[in-house]
């Protein structure tokens, strides 16, 4: 199944002509997964060409406003466009009071029902798991995301040519059922191998922490804080940021293939220089743009 | 002193591809004042030219969550840019509700003052009176906005020269101090006419009402609520909403010099028929666009 993440804002803190707010949406088949929800996501939403009101499930990182100004007004069109389908909302503790706060002061009562979750650690939809890890952005509770997209299990071509098991009953054995072959049971699970999930890792906003090279171990696509380039990293730490190096870096200890810097400070027109401090440590890097789309099979 | 209306966002309910949530700036010599701020509003400015930190005052029609998620992310935007300015935020009860639920949710605590006026219904900035009235949108508390531009009294050229007095002393004059002349004390007040101020009605969401008529007599601008076309206007009604006609009858028997459709539905990619609809009763109509801008003098 295709799966398709798709930048809709990538500045920091306040918008440029160029960069929104942060919002970062997972397209999984017919599933959309939106991780943080800065203002005007709905209208990139739409200019992405997806629709704000089929959003699976959201996922937030922290309560700071520029990552959830966006959802009382993607709720609001959920429910002009009569959405009926639940939905399911995750994130830090307080996520719920802003949530029935925005609908209490506008009265507004959504036709589906909404939940919010902010102690559910991990959800799987489908073939993709979703789980949380608490990174460091010095406030009570702020969290990444790692997905983690299982893929179908694959046969063990080799041992089936050793049994000689004729390959018309190959799909049979791909589809988990067992046979029988020439008196004998050919069991699925014996010859059908797991292969390990593609991981895709946001760490939203954060310093530099030794967990995240733990979570993106391997990962396909690592998306990182790289509020400021290396000069100014002592002030991105101090906001509980990072730099773009220390991007580069994790991502280099963690094995990722690809880096992909984002949250830019309103500062930088020209990220060139993000650019090179981060892949000083980690070449396969880029620096995400509103509107990037990045496929991952 | 130059004033230009700016619309930020002309849609309803919900955005589309070319028309944000509403939002209109009055741009009046070095002060911008906001009517409504739908979600988006801040990029709004940053594209129309204006700063979204140095908004004067803010004025909401009511509180139905397009009209106002825009608030609290200008409001944090603001804090980012350090703005030391207090900010004044008018509208209906609840307002201070939405404001500091939004900043108690996000841990957001402004640098600047940020006052909220529940209960005033008229307030003055220099030159500009602006005050609310009430409107029928089918909820409790729903306000259309009268602005009024006083000019600088006129001199009354004709009675000078009655009296004879030399041009050299009428700058004097307009500057509202009395002259001695030929043994004689020529009073400022005799000779300065008042002019009436310049009107721009923006009635926000509602229902055609007499009310409207009363308000904007002959006004400048009228800017009305155009939801529907008129073969949709028991609809509009119900949803306390007016047609394109209704707008038109309205702007005609208030007898106003420009009338502006704005709030117009996401199902018209094609605003012709609202033109028309509303040009039947008054000619000089025109559909609002984002970033469209009316001088007025």
């Amino acid at each position: 199944m295709k799966t398709l993440i798709v930048f809709l804002g990538t500045s920091a803190a306040v918008p440029t002509k160029n960069r929104g707010l942060p919002a970062i949406a997972l397209k999984h088949g017919a599933d959309v997964f939106l991780f943080d929800v800065g203002e005007g996501t709905q209208y990139r939403l739409i200019r992405a060409g997806l629709s704000p009101v089929k959003v699976t499930a959201v996922f937030i990182t922290h309560l700071h406003g520029d990552h959830v100004f966006g959802l009382p007004g993607l709720l609001q069109s959920m429910s002009m466009y009569d959405r009926k389908t639940p939905l399911h909302i995750y994130g830090p503790k307080g996520l719920a009071y802003f949530v029935e706060s925005s609908m209490k002061a506008t009265g507004h009562k959504p036709p589906f029902e909404v939940s919010v979750h902010e102690d559910l650690n991990s959800i799987v939809y489908g073939n993709v798991r979703i789980r949380r890890f608490p990174v460091d952005h010095g406030m009570k509770e702020s969290y990444g995301y790692v997905i983690e997209i299982y893929k179908p299990l694959k046969l063990d071509v080799e041992k089936l040519r050793e049994i000689g098991v004729p390959v018309r009953y190959w799909s049979t054995l791909q589809r988990g059922r067992d046979i029988e072959f020439k008196g004998r049971t050919i069991r699925a699970r014996d010859v059908l191998i797991e292969r390990p999930p593609v991981k895709i890792v946001y760490t939203g906003d954060t310093r530099p922490i030794m967990r995240t090279i733990e979570e993106a171990r391997n990962a396909e696509v690592l998306i990182h804080d790289s509020t400021t380039a290396d000069d100014l990293a002592e002030e991105a730490h101090e906001e509980g940021h990072s730099s773009a190096g220390d991007a580069g870096r994790i991502a280099y200890l963690a094995g990722v293939k690809l880096l992909v810097l984002t949250h830019i400070s309103a500062r930088y027109t020209d990220t060139r220089t993000l650019l090179s401090d981060a892949k000083r440590y980690h070449s396969n890097t880029i620096v995400a743009e509103d509107y990037m789309i990045i496929p991952v099979d």
